[in-house]
């Protein structure tokens, strides 16, 4: 707190330095460069700000971001919607988007199963992907949870809820990460690239 | 070079000096070490850099470092010898059998196809490979050269010229590094990933 600067300044360099890797010094720098802008810019800001908070909702079919009560994806009818695919977080989904091979639908889970985060399976939207299953017209399930203990471990326990169902299962491969080098490649990663290796074309 | 050190002392300080990663001050205190330490010691690690020079030679068949003129992994006889894996360099064999699953044989290429750095196919061991399949008794060649530009390339130009040979080519699955996250994979990683999806156990 700068007795320099009045109150209004204070509380909002106090706020951006809140942010993740936003210092003091930085927050600071920030709050002059709001105070400097125009009105309607700094309005702007704090709007898009506000608007975040007030419009943005999760989809009511796949828990994906959403300004509206069905997600533009959940809503495209050129998507397969037969194909679903399960990811952690929204984040994910926008990383998959990106690769523009995803003509699939999403279920986003809001996280993984850790039971020493206690973050049980009743945390995650399991069970209305196995809802959405049941209520048919899914052929396949492609998870895409983080290759990692606590990815595996939810894939690994909604495979064991979906199995019953008659769904085909998938995962997205594991292997090498293209531009890498052998040399440098774990043992766990060389695994699964010796284990799954493919037909060249 | 210090006056105040001996003449073989400057010239180890200047040779260990040469070693990458080690800077003037390192060289000079290992060189001070080995000043200090047992002659049986020294001449036990001069002894070792020279035999390394002398002893180790390429295995006639597979290019791999050996000190007999067939490495010990050509003469394993409990080994697969028709499934052959194609890599850059001896550390890539390394840290493929290092996973224990390797139950194959390997043919180093020593390498990677770099025209702008003047490196040819010539230069690389690939007709001794061809002349490998030519001879008769090899069902696969796993390529696991690595996964970026250069390996990718090398891999398909050697496709092409064993591609006639009626071999079953596969090379190294493609995908996410396990132990990853999806967040922040690249496109290409992903791309991999989505189109080499596996079913789940």
């Amino acid at each position: 707190m700068n007795p320099a600067y009045t109150e209004s300044l204070n509380k909002l360099i106090a706020e951006l330095g809140r942010l993740p890797g936003i210092g003091p010094k930085t927050a600071e720098r920030l709050a002059f460069h709001v105070l400097k802008t125009g009105a309607a810019e700094a309005f702007a800001l704090a709007k898009a700000i506000a608007d975040v908070k007030k419009n943005i909702r999760q989809c009511r079919i796949c828990f994906n971001l959403s300004e509206s009560e069905v997600c533009s994806i959940c809503s495209d009818t050129r998507r397969n919607h037969s194909i679903i695919c399960v990811v952690e977080q929204s984040r994910d989904v926008i990383s998959l988007e990106k690769t523009g091979l995803c003509k699939w639908v999403y279920h986003v889970l809001n996280g993984h199963i850790a039971p020493l985060e206690g973050i049980e399976p009743g945390d995650l939207m399991i069970e209305d992907l196995v809802n959405r299953v049941r209520a048919g017209g899914v052929e396949e399930i492609v998870m895409a949870t983080n290759p990692n203990l606590e990815g595996d471990g939810t894939a690994l326990y909604i495979n064991s809820l979906l199995r019953p169902l008659n769904v085909k299962l998938t995962r997205l491969a594991r292997g090498l990460p293209t531009g890498s080098t052998i040399e440098y490649a774990s043992g766990s990663i060389l695994a699964d690239a010796i284990s799954g290796r493919a037909p060249m074309d």
